[in-house]
């Protein structure tokens, strides 16, 4: 990483590019699907423009000191090879698959997508053995049901991951939810199976520490999962999404819930909903690898504490 | 609306396109001139692109709950017809006679400017009868005299109001003013004439919750009208408009500012200055359609209790 | 049309918008669906952004002094609803449903897409009765089979309507093509089928009117459709598509081709894969407009003659 | 002109900017003035952006070796003073003014508009002794009469000039023209007055040298204004312009046509409808530069010799 | 300044283009170089878009009502020449001779930059009797060492200046700095010299007040200068600039710390690393000069009061 | 290259990335620097950039029908390392040295700029044996002596190579030459050295197939090289460069001026001056990863005969 950061190809973070996953502890991979957007697409192209952009990306942690790549073996494992891209069950089918042999080999995935409905295949393979915790930051809570004949949208992740029991909702919780809806089934879903749910309103009021306190409480010991979905930050700092809502999370914040999750027992986390054609100066995309590397720096110091 | 949002016209807030006034509790209009401006134009572009962001929002608000398309018969009844473009006072004459028109249908206005000199023939509708109440949001007070041997640009609206009687300064309050000038005859007369003037420096040190209360104190229970300038955001929420100052109130801050008007007597309100040649992503115009949003959920409350 | 061209709601070329098909002789119809691309999506936002440039957009044109809205009856019909959009056969189903009753009213369809998937269910609406010749203006035949598991891409249209017997391969022209290609199982079909295949070099060796020529022998006195994909036109035309190639026509050329069309017995039109997220200034938009506004010049005089 | 051309500020060319004219052969002169345009603005930034890409203009023509600031005192003059800007009378009247100035110190100007009204006050004061030749590059004949209550809107300079006698119509060229229009009054005026109309499609057919011809032909030796609007270009190469035309010049028609004006008994010229706004890139500007450029270098042979 | 904010060339805020330093008291100088970036370049164009930009700033401060230019004769001194731009030494030679120009004139300079290195050099000059105290914000302390061969890149300028004696470490700040680094030896060097260190965590505890104090507190009433590096601020207020890092300052609290150095004993101030190729809105450079123009207005306070 | 374009990390044309050269018979290879260049940096980030939009790219040429990969060992060999960037000569004899190793395993390489001083450096290591003809596709002759102290510059390296005795004059073709220039000496160094020097003007007269028999007749069937500078072409296909010239080649012609070299005894290729910053849309990567695909047609054809 010495190296002028204009330099070679672009992989995720600079790290190598590691095809066998046993060499690895975390695995940076992309899920290059956006065929389940209800409104604008273009997030297939996230990995790549997030690999693009976290290239300006260093490693020692400003705050903790923490160098993730000192703590773990983190490699860019490539994209989830998809098939079918038409077919939305086929495309789940793969995906969970892939995410197997990742869990298999005791490698900690951090994913960058695509849309959000790659979580609910992710969390197939990854919660076989018990229900996940789950901390979830996004506008929206993702628990809708069915739209446009399909139950697998973007809209829909943890509601059939909740139904499945890949996640607990009461170790779940949903910060940053605001923006009009055309239907309050999502937001009842939630609050009805037991999530935490906080809306970006009573954050502002709670403010970062209590936010943070409550993510700890929700979650708990047990294992959890991560999914950042960039539309949980206001559309300023991140323009290039599928579904931007004014008056959302500062990149500040975000950073600092994200830091909020150390010492949790993370088992993986994604960074969704990134769409490079709505985001020409590529800001998004950089904001989207900073929380990649904030992540890191959370996941490293669990990961390589769980491997001893 | 639960048709996928990427389809159909674009009309405001996808609304039917209505042009029997008598079919509307309360009308989205568009004014598309901006031949008063001091600066940059641009705006005469401003309803088209709102209307087509807006197709982005939806119905039910996140905090209240309230559905304004539940309560009110709301459409989109068109652009003010100008057949002068090149002559202020022509142009100001056919809005004042479009919005009588509104008025006589008993129809609440909110309309899309356009630039900020449209203000003024609207209210030379709507304030016949009496002063108004002013709640206006705005990097600048609009109040300056005459500049360029105009006393009809957009720098001078609530000046000419103010001299004619339509607002009544002492209900007056203006929010988010800041930013050099040339002279400062405007802050002046806003000062001197009563209005309560809110810098973004004291707005900082109010806050949220006491601005609200100023809001409310200074208006009080008499009918009032809301306008809404862009540029009041900073830039990097609002960059497509033509005078954009520095250091403004961020969305989160407008949107609650919208909400503290709920239950004040409104009857009419407006978002202007958006011009979309200097807003490429579109944001800015995403951001003014969620503001015309926050302001049809507090309207609808208001006319509808108004009609009963 | 005699409004400034700034004013009011895009509809397409300013035309009514209409959804009474028997008012109309000729149909502007956009068909949002982009779920059949094979690399860049977007295109399902091609009929609105089409709308918004094609205000720019006038009536007389300047070398036949053709006003098209004077020999017929034109209007917006809308976009084509679709209520299942993440199953391209039911899309398949929902387009020729409305086509089917668009041709029932002895309307004549222009549609704006849209990938160019949309043109196969087109197709079996307009050629229940008999095939149909066609002129297709592309960059590629667009007559692959089948990709990562679906017959029904963008890519594969004319494919289909081959087998089908909905065009007939001999009255079938196809002019532009080029750009490297993984497999050359497409040019292979279009050429052993039958169809004459005009790459762009060849194009440039037998200039405009020798190209005119070929399209009238080939087409002959049939009826005929015309389907014009935006990425024929070279990128710096057209950037805002999925699928840019470069070396392509000019928009001089485009014209041209399109006026040599003039007097030929079409039945309808396309123009698709405009995507606007790739086009942030509109120009690609503005140059669907502007090949919408030639093929309706073409189209109204052979409409007006059909119904005398 | 040896410093590193991202140096200093930003004046036409990076010729001194002077403000005696006596001091000037040729004065380079920005009209930011945009109110009389029909349809998108920005015009008036036109000369500021111009200025800001001319600096990378250099000075010894590739294909005459002329050098025109050898031959010639050029400077940049500044900017016609408005202080009416809102009424179309008054600013004609000071355009007027400032060039009569011009004419009084016997400099020649080539003004960088601005919209294409400018020309005629422009006029108004280079032919106050008799009709001046017209070389008018553009998609639009500008002989338009009335619109929307003026007649002295962008469309029209060309027919107040006739009327006026500042132009002879027997000596008046107007190339590149082509777009549909409402009415075809304009393309009547100047067909019926005895202009030499070339529309875009003659061009292509008498192509560069036999329509350089035509230039010398009409114009004879008389003197002569050239009159480049950059709508001429087709919009690739101009984007950044209020009535864009499909079907365009390309730059290197455009450069041909003005070499080929070369020896012509020119009196002034001026480009203009670069509107920035709609030049995020800034490649309409620079294409602007080029094309003062050489307008320069033709210009400065005809001063050099007629002040000899 | 009463002129229409979008005519004539672009000086720095519109004030008069100066060559002759005695004429002044406060010079606006451009620094356009960037050959020492360590990743993105394009600062050397930074001075002409700050220009350009500053055409919207205006004169009176609507908070403090001070109006610089009727306290100090300010003027914009061009820019630094450059002969060798490729030799990084020999820069910083042509940098420093001209700051001792400006010094030995008894002027106060305004630079603009550029990237950071080129404070290294103009404090050469400036701090020549004694070292300076150091305000400087920015996201990174720029205390590193030796980069790719070179001790003079932008990420060193203050180890170096620290090194030669030319500020004072016990009197220089550092605010906003965050991000990650791929060694510490920058943080460290700047904690172990004495500097004060508030990263962005701290600041965002401190608060604006208490972080005024500390400016006040360290800086003390010896001779100091103020180095604003663009990227202090979160990358959506200032996207074009070389190295952005997310979660930094927002203008409001820029604009705020700048007034909090009111009534120090400034000596000179730059604002850097405006990069405007990263910047296609403009949005930065209008930043920067809203930046300046602050600095202007503590400056001729503090500047006025001395030549009394 | 059957995965969808959109998938993995980008490398160039999708090939593997392979860091033995002993693996290859032809290298992509980039080289990321823009130290040299005289106005607009960005250069450094071409390689990035080219290998992202060469994603688009596919494998069958459509006019020769030739499919490199099935011909040649092609694969990405990465980015020359470079470890003093601010030091020009430092940097020339990294890459010769990194070259020399290139040739030593026999390799053919074609290289991406960077700007266009990186060829003379390549050309150190490939003709070290015996002076190469040159095939030079530019808007320049780059045969500028020095420029700001430095004759290293991006205007310089076939002078420098011509002096060197690493190209023969006599066998060297410059094509595409255009624009201003402050001083004649390079455009005079080219003609008397006896360079064969094809301006713009000149091409449009040949056209094409008289050009490429100037090509052939040129360089004869020595070994030569092929240097293609993405401003040889007219703006609008590359806007994205450091020196845009208004009249330059189209695609079109770029690609058969490529194709004309077909059979000629390349030893290596580049492609150059892609400065991303300046390419917002990725339109001039897209188009340099077209030349980069034409010419590897062109060379794969060459060096699988050449090993036979």
């Amino acid at each position: 990483m010495s190296a002028p950061r204009f330099r070679e190809l672009a992989t995720f973070m600079r790290t190598p590019y590691v095809q066998d996953l046993s060499e690895l502890d975390i695995a940076l991979i992309g899920v290059p699907f956006d065929g389940a957007v209800t409104n604008r697409p273009g997030a297939r192209h996230g990995p790549r423009e997030v690999r693009n952009m976290s290239t300006m990306m260093r490693s020692i942690h400003h705050v903790t000191k923490v160098n993730p790549y000192n703590l773990c073996r983190i490699g860019d494992a490539g994209d989830v090879p998809l098939t079918q891209i038409y077919d939305l069950e086929a495309v789940n089918r793969e995906i969970t698959a892939f995410y197997r042999e990742v869990a298999a080999n005791n490698v900690t995935p951090v994913s960058v997508g695509g849309d959000h409905s790659i979580t609910y295949p992710i969390l197939q393979a990854l919660a076989e053995k018990a229900p996940l915790g789950l901390i979830h930051i996004d506008a929206h809570t993702d628990t809708w049901d069915e739209w446009l004949g399909s139950k697998l949208t973007h809209g829909a992740p943890f509601r059939r991951a909740a139904e499945d029991g890949l996640i607990d909702p009461a170790r779940t919780i949903q910060i940053g939810i605001r923006g009009a809806q055309n239907s309050d089934e999502g937001w009842k879903f939630s609050q009805e199976s037991g999530m935490r749910v906080i809306f970006i309103e009573e954050f502002h009021e709670l403010r970062l520490e209590k936010t943070i306190q409550e993510i700890k409480r929700v979650t708990g010991d047990g294992p959890a999962y991560l999914s950042f979905d960039i539309d949980s930050l206001d559309p300023v700092y991140a323009p290039g999404t599928g579904t931007p809502e004014a008056g959302g999370l500062t990149t500040v914040e975000a950073q600092q819930l994200i830091r909020g999750a150390r010492h949790l027992n993370l088992v993986g986390a994604d960074v969704v909903e990134v769409s490079p054609p709505y985001d020409p100066s590529g800001g998004t995309a950089l904001v989207a690898a900073t929380m990649v590397y904030e992540i890191l720096c959370v996941l490293a110091e669990v990961v390589s504490k769980r491997s001893h």
